[in-house]
């Protein structure tokens, strides 16, 4: 299959500058970048247009959220904007994705903190690398009484989950976790011995 | 998991639009749409902004080429313009996609005939609906000796064939279609009755 590299043509310049740049997206390799510009351009008014609209908007408004370092248009995101949502209480998350993850399970109603990444001495990401210190000045302002770390439950989340923790000592803040155990809809022959263990030690009564 | 529907949310109106409109892509769904805009924000300059441009190039300038069908940038597709391709030989196919899959070979050095689909009873698709009355006109220029049925080895690309190849019979020009038989890298093991069966019939010395 010469499915990779200069061979993947169209024969007009445009049209492949199009599927060359589509083909860098995650999750899209040469063949579906071709599929999807093919569909591009079959529903030009109803897709292609739009698409190339909300991206130009996109990539001339996108930044972080100075306060919570969530991808917006504004300098303040939705979120904190809203207030509706509880400022006592603040969520902290390692990427934006995560904060996705948390706004679709629609059951947490304060606010967040996107760190940006995890601890990580093999990538040499350090706490000066996230955004920690902002968390820590947060943490200390008179509203907040709750920090919810909700962190992979990964070596490198739980490590950020400690060094946090440690950090945040001397706000005078309730530091909690997300609990770990058997997921929802989780059948034990297929979990791992980790999440067992761990599921096994936060037993509780029924 | 909540992954279908109004929940794929940010919370901010211009990234959701644009997470809205990738979903709609094949082969991205919200999940992968919501990670492809996250990675289109972090590369704002270098892949964002790109794309963008290259849409909204694409979606003013897009259109079939008059004479063959291809997308294209311009009323005639750089392959009927290219001085150097064989005018004698048409090859035709039924989508865009197949063009540019015979491109991809890069064996193929005459022009093209792209039908927009097969014939099928079932879809509704007759000889009007396809490009065929256009293939028999060019098939009659005086250049053009050979017509090439590159037709997918499905039902609706067979008859489609048949069909082309009665149609074309006055015109004098050659039809040929390509060899069916056993994929290169192909086991028997693997190929269905129908392609061993075709390639048995269509035997050749050694």
């Amino acid at each position: 299959m010469n499915d990779l590299g200069p061979e993947a043509r169209s024969g007009d310049g445009a049209i492949e500058r199009l599927i060359d740049l589509m083909a860098k997206l995650p999750g899209l390799g040469p063949r579906s970048a071709r599929r999807a510009v093919l569909t591009l351009i079959r529903k030009r008014e109803k897709l292609l247009a739009p698409l190339a609209e909300a991206m130009a908007e996109v990539a001339a408004t996108a930044r972080s959220c100075i306060q919570c370092g969530n991808v917006s248009t504004s300098d303040i995101c939705p979120i904190c904007r809203d207030p509706k949502r509880d400022p006592s209480v603040i969520c902290v998350v390692e990427d934006v994705a995560d904060l996705w993850a948390m706004e679709r399970a629609a059951v947490f109603r304060g606010r967040y903190h996107v760190l940006g990444g995890a601890l990580s001495a093999l990538d040499g990401v350090g706490p000066e690398e996230l955004r920690i210190p902002k968390l820590a000045n947060r943490a200390g302002e008179a509203e907040v009484t709750e920090v919810i770390l909700a962190l992979n439950a990964t070596v490198d989340g739980q490590t950020t989950a400690h060094y946090i923790a440690d950090a945040l000592a001397d706000r005078g803040v309730r530091i909690t976790s997300l609990a770990q155990g058997v997921p929802i809809g989780g059948e034990l022959d297929y979990l791992d011995d980790g999440t067992i263990t761990a599921a096994l030690r936060a037993r509780r009564e029924v």
